[in-house]
């Protein structure tokens, strides 16, 4: 699958660690990437390394990245870590970012913390409904945010104030916290519901199982809730 | 897949419950495994049902198992429980070995307690290399257990004591032991390693990544264990 991605020209490819047996070794995981690495055998395979331990319970260690990055320092471009953990994500913006490797937040929630950090920008769910607000914080953090990841520096003063980007910061947070309710059956559930209000298309609530959709009771407190942070939908 | 598989003959397919979301609902995993049935649309499918928490975390429920059955009597035909938990065993057959739902455990540790309670039988790793012994004990148990799920009551009596079976029972649960060493990396990589010893095939030790072979001194120790213990290998 990699392969027929690099062949059609996919910039990159957001891959998992296989996540079927749980305790493997770091040794095991290396051994899978490399194994795609060498198999694909094409230059232009950039990988990301997903980091989502509460869904793959199996995750990606610093000392994993270390090893794969010096074995396959063009191949390793990156990773999206949805561990949830800001201290996680700065530890591998520390120990990697310098070296041209592009960390991506699972929640635009750490968005401005990972781009003040040398991050390379967010990888998120609530992108789907909530696009504009999350790339005005993004492009107007590239002005002030220390860019450690291509050796750059910051590029000087911008219109943005750190208080700015704070306010756009805090912002998006709310927007997030309405789909992230767990009253909700999943939050993707509950962003395809949205969407269902917005473009008045019943046909979005549907999700594939072992998801669920949001119950009417369910959809009605999203729709209230969407409606009391004066959440505005623009594609 | 499964559509495939009962093309092909395939007495019955043992299926894991979509594992890459957590905490997903009954009625997410139950849509599931329903679309499989309805979708194959094969009045030959035989679905076995597998319950192994300790890897997939998301599991099969009792209530889970009701629906299923209520639903589709012919296609849901047992499961495999891997759980390690004979209590979690015994109320699969207590609630469900009475309508031809063939519970067989992970482990053939539980075989003779499964075998006792209207249970079917074993599916386990360790069959690979001690075949034999474990077969005895089920072919043993048909004259004594009572076998509740066909309906049947006990054959009467076996040239089997009780005390018999026991033996038997004691005596895979020392080989299984054996195998499952926290010290080796998996008890399949173990498994392998056994294979190689005793068919002096070097080839056998190899598993597949993320798994791990046995280092050259876990090799040893487990060769020396199975010394130990008398281990006879018998295909």
């Amino acid at each position: 699958l990699t392969a027929h991605a690099v062949k059609h020209g996919c910039a990159g490819v957001l891959m998992l660690p296989p996540f079927y047996y749980k305790d493997v070794s770091e040794e095991g995981l290396y051994r899978c990437f490399s194994e795609v690495v060498q198999r694909v055998g094409d230059t232009r395979l950039k990988i990301y390394l997903y980091h989502i331990p509460p869904v793959a319970i199996v995750g990606i260690t610093p000392k994993l990245v270390e090893r794969l990055l010096k074995a396959y320092p063009g191949a390793i471009a990156g990773m999206k870590d949805s561990s949830g953990d800001w201290n996680n994500t700065k530890t591998f913006l520390d120990a990697f970012a310098k070296d041209a490797f592009d960390v991506f937040v699972g929640s635009e929630s750490f968005l401005l913390a990972n781009m003040r950090n040398g991050g390379a920008g967010t990888i998120s769910a609530t992108a789907n409904v909530n696009p504009r607000a999350i790339r005005e914080l993004y492009e107007k953090c590239g002005g002030v945010c220390v860019k450690r990841r291509r050796n750059q520096k910051a590029l000087g003063t911008s219109a943005s104030t750190p208080a700015d980007l704070e306010a756009l910061q805090a912002r998006l947070n709310v927007v997030r916290e309405v789909f992230s309710n767990k009253k909700f059956p999943s939050m993707i559930a509950a962003l395809k519901q949205a969407i269902a209000i917005y473009t008045n298309d019943q046909e979005w609530t549907r999700v594939r199982p072992p998801l669920i959709e949001l119950t009417t009771e369910q959809a009605e407190l999203l729709a209230a809730e969407l409606r009391a942070i004066g959440f505005r939908w623009q594609q």
